[in-house]
């Protein structure tokens, strides 16, 4: 059965965008990708805050309170639609322009908001997935880290390649460092001599919402602290277990990754029933 | 008087782009600007065989044929159309697909090309740029150097400072190594000691076809071979002239860096005689 999405540009239905736009034509633009549960958005606040920071970053004209709007007015819509989970991308581009990379001064952004049916149960751990190594690294640019802008041929490149191997995520080396930094969609952690840990972000990744739940929230519930740190690849084989974080999982374990195998990952499923309680 | 544009989706006149696409999702696309004069595509094929190279590195189906021909059917319409000069820039994105990184197995390239009339004569060389310097660097991605992909977010971030600063041109800096890289929209060139140098281009910086002509024929027909050099920033104070390359200006003189003036630009001028020959 194909997906089901619903689309709204500026807070009106719609099927395409009107060209030109600078989110095509130079990859102008930002996006979050929030969980819906019952058309209700989950964690709204962090995914805003992450756009705000994305937008500043940018220099946008304001229209934070915009998105906030048309994700909000997207999300009742979903409410009235009888799915329980569903996928929720806006995307906010700094809309059409004049030929050339200057943008326009009188920029007026678009949002776009898309709307999927998730036929899971994401108030069920997923299955623990298969890692392969990217043969891309990231580029390191401090100005852009953390952010969840529209550049992403690296994402884009590890995943075709996840398919290509049959893997089913795809670790991300820092291509200076050659340090684990993230997977494909998500951000990574390991448990290494009894101590849970993250890849710090200051170079490259994206500063996931629920990595910084993880770190503020969740770890400390279960005593945790979470140092940020440098972490070579051959380190993640001597982990007792290996999981990743995103808005869609949450929390999803590691199986594999070169010829280490997990079988166990009590880690992580205690911190996914922490995000099941702040989720009730 | 605001530009006139002429878009055309795989062929056929559109004024908006399907959604989803992946060029919008994500970057995941390639593009192209060529001058036409009297609706003749200059350099035609030097461009469609970077296109080429940029398909090739990001497994995209077969759509280069494609792509040519929905070019030359809008530079047949741009010859009757009676503009002298225009740019035609041609955006090839990998289409539709579902939520996520990975790219669909059957996915169905989208070719959009887009024509704006230039009213300046491009046939004169133009007035030299005063060159601000970039915040921002280019970060190191070999896999993608020398390709003109869609995430172009820090020649959109420079040309947003020079017009902050009053800068007409910037020159952006590899993260990694400091060295000169090229400008926002062209290639670096500088006469030192009396050589025509310009940067490599190993890990980041797109390859520029007037770049290569440069390199190929231009330059050899003055008498000129021309290093490709690692080429600190601090360097360019002692050169005697400066200029870059691009499709639209071909090449173009700078006229200040910093303190630095340059008065005159007898090598930019002189291969711009022979850019004028190869055009007629």
């Amino acid at each position: 059965m194909p997906e089901q999405t619903l689309t709204w540009l500026d807070g009106e239905p719609a099927q395409a965008l009107p060209l030109p736009d600078r989110g095509l034509a130079f990859g102008d633009g930002l996006f979050e990708t929030l969980l819906l549960r019952r058309g209700v958005p989950l964690f709204a606040d962090r995914h805003l805050h992450r756009l705000k920071l994305g937008l500043d970053a940018l220099n946008f004209p304001p229209v934070l309170e915009t998105a906030r709007r048309h994700l909000e007015e997207a999300s009742q819509a979903i409410a009235a639609s009888g799915w329980l989970w569903a996928a929720l991308r806006v995307t906010v581009t700094r809309g059409s322009g004049p030929r050339g990379y200057a943008p326009p001064p009188d920029a007026q952004p678009r949002v776009l908001v898309e709307v999927t049916e998730i036929s899971r149960d994401c108030a069920l751990m997923a299955p623990a997935v298969t890692l392969g190594v990217a043969d891309i690294g990231l580029p390191a640019q401090p100005a852009l880290a953390g952010l969840k802008h529209l550049n992403r041929l690296e994402q884009v490149l590890a995943a075709e390649q996840a398919q290509r191997e049959g893997f089913e995520e795809m670790l991300l080396l820092d291509a200076m460092s050659g340090a684990a930094t993230c997977v494909t969609a998500g951000n990574l952690f390991a448990v290494i001599d009894g101590q849970l840990v993250t890849p710090k972000l200051a170079d490259c990744g994206v500063a996931g919402t629920r990595r910084r739940l993880v770190l503020d929230r969740w770890a400390p519930a279960l005593g945790f602290t979470v140092p940020e740190v440098r972490l070579p690849p051959g380190q993640l084989e001597h982990a007792s277990e290996v999981f990743y974080t995103n808005a869609l999982y949450g929390l999803r374990p590691v199986a594999s990754l070169g010829v280490v195998r997990w079988a166990e990952h009590p880690v992580c499923t205690a911190l996914f029933e922490q995000y099941l309680e702040d989720l009730a």
